[in-house]
């Protein structure tokens, strides 16, 4: 099988070495990374520049493209134009901190993963939440036993997963849930300064609050010790305000004028 | 009542200004928004950085706060920092050039409206669609007629609205479709060039395929000369597929050693 791994953390970081390791055994892998840290950089792609790739020999332990881009960037360039052939998977991360509740908009890592599913491959954003100490060997092991039933399974061509990592400094996770992502949005506030010239600079700080409204959630899972899967889709479109929605008064017509007219 | 605009094009774009002078008789209008052009750049946050702020003073039209960052940074910072009240609605744009289909994942314009949501404000982006010549201020005209129906509606705090203006170039719009986001991702390709160090250099390209799966989407009602009005949602879970995923076949166990304990 072809495995393409890409991350949000640059392609020098602990979590991507550890997720080549724990799953090149199953075929044949490709890496594809940011030269640096994309972090919150969300679904973002680079299309007012273009991107400079060079082939890099990292630790001793895989070589790799590494993309003056986005992690999405390396997914579609990967793809179109890298690889020689069509991977059966793409896998993101391992990433440095959780990518559960609100934070999956803001993630590169999880765009890396979506990207890959609008391509038509099944993929896997995997995260690893903080803690005082990654250990990136221990959750490459949870990566791989995760990966197993993902394979077993023959998802289907745009299946994207998010799977979040407990903290691994107290042990192994207690199991696996499958939930829905934390709606619960951060606590945040922005510090202050100004600058030699007299301009403000804010700087954002925040943390997402230890309850949740809901157990069932993502949140929720990795805060009591269990690895969360989240099944992910592209589409944003609010289907159940659909309905109602056209419900409201919307215009008729815009303005005198026939459209097929050279009118106004 | 009290507006927030931000877009993604940059806070000297044509289309906010266009949107200011369309809205500033309806009340209270800030503006926040880049410093420059942030186009694809999806749902970014700045947390690697700072955000540098300055006030500026636009086109003898209005004055705004310039944000060295992203469209969502410009939302939370408004709300959370800069403006002296709560806004009653955020909108973002006018952009130049549609956020339909796909587009809407790699859009700053709908990342800045679901900052909005997503802080409970209810949100709309508004988006023009690319022609030979933009007239934004009779996008303007159009967006100020869309938003008449969406306050009367009184809309819940999360609420998101993408809408995307026809070509205006050829009359003004037929009417109004509320519909979804349209799969149909872009044909894409990247051109290739070769640096002076031998680096492979890679640049996007591509377009939209003129034709859609089905006629009931975002893509084909601007296709056809509507505006197309889409309700998005930024929780990402695919709900359908979370009771089928959870009978797949995961690990009961990670490993030997009791979380609770010091084991491993």
């Amino acid at each position: 099988m072809r495995i393409l791994i890409t991350n949000d953390d640059g392609i020098l970081a602990p979590g991507i070495e550890a997720l080549y390791q724990a799953v090149s055994d199953l075929g044949h892998v490709d890496v594809v990374a940011p030269d640096d840290s994309q972090s919150a950089i969300g679904h973002a792609i680079s299309v007012l520049k273009p991107l400079l790739v060079r082939r890099v020999h990292v630790n001793n332990v895989f070589h790799g493209w590494s993309v003056a881009g986005r992690p999405a960037d390396c997914v579609k360039l990967a793809l179109i134009e890298l690889l020689d052939e069509r991977p059966d998977v793409v896998l993101s991360g391992i990433n440095a901190g959780a990518n559960a509740g609100i934070n999956v908009l803001y993630s590169g890592t999880i765009a890396g993963a979506m990207e890959g599913a609008l391509m038509g491959v099944p993929s896997v954003a995997f995260s690893l939440t903080l803690s005082d100490e990654l250990d990136f060997r221990k959750a490459g092991r949870v990566a791989r036993m995760m990966l197993e039933p993902f394979i077993a399974a023959r998802p289907e061509p745009g299946a994207c997963l998010s799977i979040n990592i407990p903290p691994l400094d107290k042990g192994w996770p207690r199991g696996v849930r499958c939930c829905p992502q934390s709606p619960t949005n951060w606590e945040e506030h922005y510090e202050k300064r100004v600058d030699q010239d007299g301009h403000a600079i804010y700087w954002l700080d925040g943390s997402l609050p230890d309850h949740d409204a809901s157990s069932e959630t993502d949140l929720a899972a990795i805060r009591e010790g269990y690895v969360a899967v989240t099944p992910l889709r592209a589409n944003l479109t609010h289907w159940k305000k659909l309905g109602p929605i056209a419900e409201w008064n919307w215009p008729a017509s815009f303005g005198q004028g026939d459209r097929t007219s050279a009118a106004d």
